[in-house]
C-alpha cells in the first residue's frame, strides 16, 4: 500500500497502524467468514457490518465530525458510549502497562517543530504516493487504488471461472452511478499470477513502480474511465506555523515517540539512572491521509498509546520473563510467509524466544503482555495474531518487529506494533543536537584492552600546518582503528611522508612527526551506552472498533435486537437502573440507588422513559451495558430489585445490599455471572414485555 | 489585554484563560504577600517561585517541550508526576461533574475545518493585536507590551517617592544589556492617573487605541529602546489543511466547546429528549499566542475540560440546587468592581441567587460544584473568588458569566470560567447549516393565544407582482406582529394601497387584496426552543499550576526540604516503598508488597536506590507522595513495616495487612492521618538518617 521508500520507515516508526494483509496471498479473496463461535452465546446470527454499523450510529458510540456541516473524510467523534469505552481502554492499558511496571509515563505537545521531525525522517519520508484523474482532477493514494482495481478483477475473474463451471453467464458488479452492468471478465492465468504478485507486495512500490503498473495494466479512474496522472509524492504530516512571524514551521506529531525520545534524559535521571526502563505516552497523533476509508481503521486524527523500553544493547533479556514465559500465542513468523502459509503456529513465548523466532526477551516479553491486555479487553484470541515484518518491511536499523494484527470484517488488521528499533532514533536527535542521550554504567571491574589510538604532537602539527591545522585534525580524530593502521603503513611506506584529506576535502601532506600511531592498553571505569528502544505502539481507535465487531452479535430469537457484550471492565456503563414506569412511587429509590452506584464507582445510565422495559433493556444491550437493575411496586416493599445480566437475559432478586454487592464484585470481574447463578435462585419473572 | 472585538467575545467562549487582574486598580503595584497559612503545617517559610520552579524542574512535574532543540515558547511537556497529576485531576473532575450528573462526555475532532469557526465567530474575531520593532522586528503583543511599560514606570514613580520620603536616590532598575542605571523617574499626577486608568481597561482597547497610546506616552521596544509599528491584527488559531489537494482549510480548535454543540441533536437524543442535560469533553485546545509567557498560565496547547448544559430559556432553575444552596463562596460581583474594590463577599450560592447577584439556579449551582471540585483538588479556599464579567467583558448575547479565579504569585488567574451563553452558538450553527438545534416539547396543555397574522391571497398575490413576488413575499414572512399591525395601518390610510420593500431593497406597490392581516387565535400542542447553554470550562494546567503553588511549602528547619501536600486523591504518587537499604534481604518483601499495593490500585513508587532513607524520603517530598512505606530488617523478620505521612514526618509501626488497609483508606480519603494517629502508636525510631 505505500512505496518502497516509505516502507522502509513505515512499519516501524511512522505507520504503525496501516492496514497489513499482503501476507495473505489470498488476501483479495478474502471474505469475512463469521464461523467463530462465541464462548458466551450460542444463539449467533451470521455477522453483518451494516447493522453493526446502524447499532454505532443509533447509539453514537462514534460519527463522523462537524456533519451537520458535511463532515470531513478521516475525521470522527466518539459520542458518550464511545468516549466512556475509550476512556476505560486506555484506563485498563495504564494499569496494565504504566502502573505494572512503573512506567514513566508524560504527556508531550503536539505541535511539533519542523527541526524534530526532519532528524526523525517523517520529513523526508513519511509520504505516501497519490494520482489524480487528469480530467476531474478526483485524488486517489495510488497504491490503494492499483489495490483496489486489480482486486475487482480478480474477484470478476473467479465470479466468471465459477459461472464457467456452472455453464452460466455471472453479472459481477453493478456500477451504481451508471446504472450499466457490468460482465464478469476472465483473465488469462499469466494476468491472473501478475495481479496476485503486484497485490503481495503492494507495499513495496516506488512511485515510479505504481506509475509502471498503472500504465501497463490500463488503470484508469473506476468512477470516470478517465486516464491518471503519475503518482506524486505526498506529505502524511499536517503542516502549520508556530507563533506570529510564520517562520517557525510545526507539523501535528504524527507519533508520540519522538517526544518520549526528545526528553530520554530527564526520564533516565527520573529513575535515578537504573537501567532498563519504559516511558509511555497517551495522546492525539495526526495524519494528514490522502483518501481515509474503511471507518476508525484510518483516520486523519488518532489516539495512540506509545511505549519506550529502553534496554542495554547487549543485554536484552526481561527480569519479568519467567512470568509470561507459558503463555501460547499465534504467531506468524517469516519463514510460514515465505511458504506463502498465512496460517499462524500456536507457540508458548518461550519457546520462541528459545527458538529465536523472536529476536529476544524483552521483545517476547511485551508480545505476551499485548497478548494478556487485548484479551482482557474482548479481543478474541482466535482472531488475534502476531505476525512478524519480513525483513524489506522493517527499517534497516530495526532488529525484529512484530504486528498485533486482529481479524474483523476488514481483514486482517495490524492494531498493536511492537518493534525492536535499536539506538537508531536516540542517536539520531543526539547527533543532530549534539545533546548526549546515553546511559553511564559504572563498572564493576574495570574493562581494559587494546587499542590503536593516535596522539597529535601539537609542537609540530600546528606550526607546519598553520591555518590547515584545523581541517586535518578534524579529519585524523574520526578515524577507526582499522584506518589509523592503514595510515601508519602509508607513512612507513612513504619513508614517513603522506597525504590525507582534510575535511574541507583537499589533501595535505603530513609527516611522521607530525604524530604517534601505537597500540595503547585501555582501562574503563564508565561504560557509556546508546540504550536500544522496544517500542510496543498501540492504535486505540483500531482496538476499539476491532472490539467492536468481536463482542457484537444478534439474538437468534429477534434480528432486531443487537447485543454488545462487552466484558463489565470495559464497557462505557456497567448497569442500566430501570423503574418499571415513571410512576412517582420510584422515584425516591432511584434517586437513592444512583447515588449509592456512583459511591461505588460504578458508571450507570439511568432509563426512566416510558419505553416498555423491554425496549428499554434492549437499548442497553446495543450499548453493551452488562447488567440491569429493575426497580417495580415490590421493590418499593420490600427493599428487593431485580438483577438482569445481558447476554443470558437471566435474573435475580435479591435485598438491594446484596444487589450492590453481586454488582460490584461483577464489574470488577471478581466474580462471574456463571457463578452468581449458581449462588443466587433465578428470578423467572418480569420481562413480560420484551 | 486584548483590542475591543476580541474582549466582546473573549472573555465567553474564546479567551477562557486569560490572566484577569485589571479590576484591581493596585495591580501594578502588587507583590506577592505570603500571609496565607496552610492549616496541616505552622512550620512555613515564605513562598519562593524560584524554589518552586527547581523543584518543578528537578523532579520532572513539566519542562518546556523540545528542550534539546532549543525549544519553543509556550509548549510544555508533562513528566511522570505532573502527568499522573494531570489525569488524577481529570479523573476527579468527570466523577465530579460527569458521572454525577450523567453528562454526556464525547471526544471529538480537533482538526476542524475553517467553515465552522467562521460560523462560531472565531475566524474574525478570535484575535490578538501585535507590534514589532521597527528596526529589529522583535513582536510584541501590544496590549502586554503597553501593560509592561506603564507598570514599569509606575513601579519606578513609587520607588522614587518613597526615597523621595526617605531623602535618598534610588535606582530602581538595571538594564542589564546595556550596563547602564536609570533613574527612578517620578511621574506627576496627572501621568499616574492616566497610565492606573489605561491599565485598569488594558482589556478593552482596540488595536488604534493601543496605537494611540503607543504613540502619546512614547513606548518603545524596551531591549533596543526602537520605534513600534502601527498594530496588526493577528489571528491566533493554528491554520491548515486538510487532505491533499490543500483546498480545505482547517484550524487546530481553540476549545472543544463547537465541536459539542454541533452534535447537539445526537445528545438530545441520546439524552432521550430529556432537558435539561449536559455534554461534556476534555481534551487539548491551541492557541497561537503572538509571546506565551508565565509558564503554564499562558502556552500555546493546553488541555481543556468543558461542559455544556443545555436548559430551557424560561427556566433555569436546577433540580439539586437545594443540595447546594447552603455553599458559601466568595463573590465579587459587578457592582464591587464598579466602586474600585477587590474584597469579595462570603456568600451562600442560594442566597446569591435569591438576591439577583448571580442570574439563575443552573449557573449558581455550577458556581458551587465548582467550588467544591477546586476546594477537594487542595485550592485554597482562602486564595480562591469568582468575579463576575463587566457588562463591557461579556458577549453580547451572554446574560452572565463569572470566573473562578485563583490567585497565585502570578497574581489572580482565571482558571474556571463559567457563562451562561444564552441559544447564540446553538442559533448561528443551526442558520448557517439548516439543521435545527431545538428541543420539540410535547404540552401537557395545548398553548392558546391571539397572535396578528399574514395570510397571502395566492390567487392575487402571485399574478399581480409576477417575477418580484418572491421577494416581496419573502419580506412579508419576516415581519413581526407589530411590523404587520403597520401594515395593515399603512393599507387603511393608503386606502387599501402602500409600498413596502422587497428583500432585494426595492419597493413594491402591494394592495389590500393581496393578503389578509388578522388577529387569529393560536393552538399549539408541541412548543419549540433553542436551548441555552450554560458553559463551565475548565483550563487544566492553570487549575494544575495553581495547585501546585497553594500545596508548596518548605521545611523550617531545612530550606533544602520543599514539600508538596497534594490531597492523597490527586497526588501523582500515593505511596513510596523504601527498602532500609538495598540489601536482598528486601529484594522479595519489596516484590511482594509492591504487587499488593498494585491489586489495590494504589500508585506506588519503588525507592530502592542507595541513598539515604532521608534523602529518599526529602525526594517524595517533593514529589508529593503522602506515604511512604518502610521495610527495614525487622520487617524481615515479623512482617512488620512502617508507614510514613509526608507533612507531620510521623510514622506508624504494624503488621502489612493492617499497614495495606489502612493506606488504601487513607489514599481515598476515607480515613484522615490525625485519626491514624489516634488510633495507632506513633513509631519513634528510624529516620535516623534523615
Amino acid at each position: 500500500m505505500v512505496n518502497f521508500i516509505r516502507s522502509i520507515v513505515l512499519q516501524t516508526s511512522h505507520c504503525k497502524f496501516h492496514i497489513q494483509n499482503k501476507f495473505c496471498p489470498n488476501y483479495s479473496l478474502f471474505v469475512f467468514q463469521p464461523t467463530f463461535k462465541r464462548n458466551f452465546c450460542t444463539n449467533m446470527v451470521a455477522f453483518n457490518r451494516t447493522t453493526l454499523e446502524e447499532v454505532i450510529k443509533k447509539r453514537f458510540f462514534f460519527a463522523p465530525s462537524f456533519q451537520i456541516y458535511g463532515g470531513v473524510a478521516g475525521l470522527y467523534d466518539y459520542g458518550p458510549p464511545g468516549c466512556a469505552l475509550q476512556a476505560n481502554i486506555l484506563d485498563l492499558w495504564r494499569r496494565h502497562f504504566v502502573l505494572e511496571e512503573d512506567m514513566l509515563e508524560m504527556d508531550g505537545s503536539i505541535m511539533t517543530p519542523a527541526t524534530v521531525l526532519k532528524t526523525s525522517g517523517h520529513v523526508d519520508k513519511f509520504t505516501d504516493w497519490m494520482v489524480n484523474d487528469t480530467k476531474n482532477g478526483d485524488i486517489f493514494r495510488a497504491d490503494h487504488l492499483v489495490e483496489t482495481v486489480l482486486e475487482t478483477r480478480l474477484n470478476e475473474d473467479q465470479q466468471a471461472r465459477s459461472a464457467e463451471l456452472e455453464g452460466t453467464i455471472v453479472v459481477a458488479s453493478k456500477d451504481k452511478k451508471k446504472k450499466n452492468k457490468i460482465k464478469a471478465v476472465k483473465l488469462d492465468e499469466n494476468t491472473k499470477a501478475e495481479y496476485e504478485n503486484i497485490l503481495a507486495k503492494i507495499d513495496n512500490f516506488t512511485g515510479t513502480e505504481l506509475g509502471e503498473i498503472i500504465d501497463k495494466y490500463t488503470i484508469k479512474n473506476p468512477e470516470t474511465g478517465n486516464d491518471l496522472s503519475k503518482p506524486v509524492e505526498f506529505n502524511l504530516m499536517f503542516e502549520s506555523n508556530i507563533g506570529p512571524t510564520g517562520q517557525l514551521k510545526g507539523y501535528l506529531r504524527p507519533e508520540t515517540a519522538q517526544g518520549q525520545f526528545l526528553n530520554f534524559k530527564r526520564f533516565l535521571e527520573f529513575n535515578n539512572d537504573k537501567m532498563p526502563f519504559a516511558s509511555a505516552s497517551i495522546g492525539r497523533s495526526f495524519r494528514n491521509e490522502i483518501s481515509p476509508r474503511s471507518g476508525l481503521l484510518r483516520v486523519r486524527e488518532f489516539t495512540m498509546a506509545e511505549i519506550e523500553h529502553y534496554v542495554d544493547p547487549n543485554n536484552k533479556d526481561h527480569p519479568r520473563f519467567d512470568e509470561v514465559k507459558d503463555i501460547k500465542l499465534h504467531l506468524l513468523p517469516q519463514n510460514i510467509q515465505v511458504e506463502g502459509k498465512t496460517n499462524p503456529i500456536e507457540i508458548s513465548i518461550g519457546e520462541a524466544v528459545e527458538k529465536k523466532i523472536v529476536d529476544n526477551q524483552t521483545l517476547g516479553y511485551f508480545l505476551a503482555r499485548i497478548h494478556l491486555f487485548l484479551i482482557k479487553l474482548g479481543i478474541k484470541n482466535e482472531r488475534l495474531r502476531f505476525r512478524q515484518h519480513m525483513p524489506n518491511e522493517m527499517a534497516h536499523y530495526a532488529c525484529d518487529c512484530w504486528d498485533a494484527e486482529i481479524q474483523s470484517s476488514y481483514g486482517w488488521i495490524e492494531c498493536v506494533g511492537c518493534a525492536d528499533r535499536s539506538a537508531y532514533d536516540l542517536t539520531v536527535h543526539s547527533n543532530r543536537t549534539k545533546e548526549k542521550l546515553v546511559v553511564r554504567e559504572n563498572l564493576s571491574e574495570p574493562l581494559v584492552y587494546e587499542k590503536t589510538v593516535l596522539e597529535i604532537n601539537k609542537k609540530v602539527f600546528g606550526p607546519k600546518l598553520r591555518q590547515n591545522a584545523k581541517t586535518v585534525e578534524d579529519y585524523l580524530l574520526r578515524l577507526d582503528e582499522e584506518q589509523l593502521e592503514a595510515l601508519k603503513k602509508a607513512l612507513e611506506v612513504g619513508n614517513g611522508k603522506t597525504t590525507v584529506p582534510g575535511t574541507d576535502g583537499k589533501e595535505y601532506e603530513v609527516f611522521s612527526e607530525f604524530f604517534n600511531i601505537e597500540r595503547q592498553t585501555i582501562t574503563e571505569y564508565v561504560r557509556e551506552y546508546i540504550p536500544n528502544v522496544i517500542e510496543p505502539s498501540f492504535g486505540i481507535g483500531r482496538i476499539l472498533y476491532s472490539l467492536i465487531e468481536h463482542v457484537f452479535w444478534v439474538r437468534e430469537d429477534d434480528e432486531q435486537r443487537a447485543v454488545l457484550s462487552f466484558p463489565p471492565l470495559v464497557s462505557p456503563f456497567k448497569c442500566l437502573l430501570v423503574p418499571l414506569s415513571n410512576n412517582p412511587a420510584f422515584s425516591d429509590l432511584v434517586r437513592d440507588l444512583s447515588a449509592r452506584l456512583r459511591k461505588l464507582s460504578i458508571a450507570i445510565k439511568v432509563d426512566d422513559s416510558s419505553n416498555s422495559i423491554g425496549r428499554r433493556y434492549s437499548r442497553n444491550d446495543e450499548l453493551g451495558t452488562p447488567f440491569a437493575i429493575t426497580i417495580d411496586f415490590q421493590s418499593v416493599n420490600d427493599n428487593t430489585v431485580t438483577l438482569r445480566e445481558r447476554d443470558t437475559t437471566k435474573q435475580i432478586r435479591e435485598k438491594v445490599d446484596t444487589i450492590l454487592q453481586v454488582l460490584k464484585n461483577l464489574t470488577e470481574e471478581e466474580i462471574t455471572w456463571d457463578e452468581v447463578m449458581t449462588k443466587y435462585p433465578i428470578f423467572i419473572q418480569q420481562e413480560i414485555d420484551s
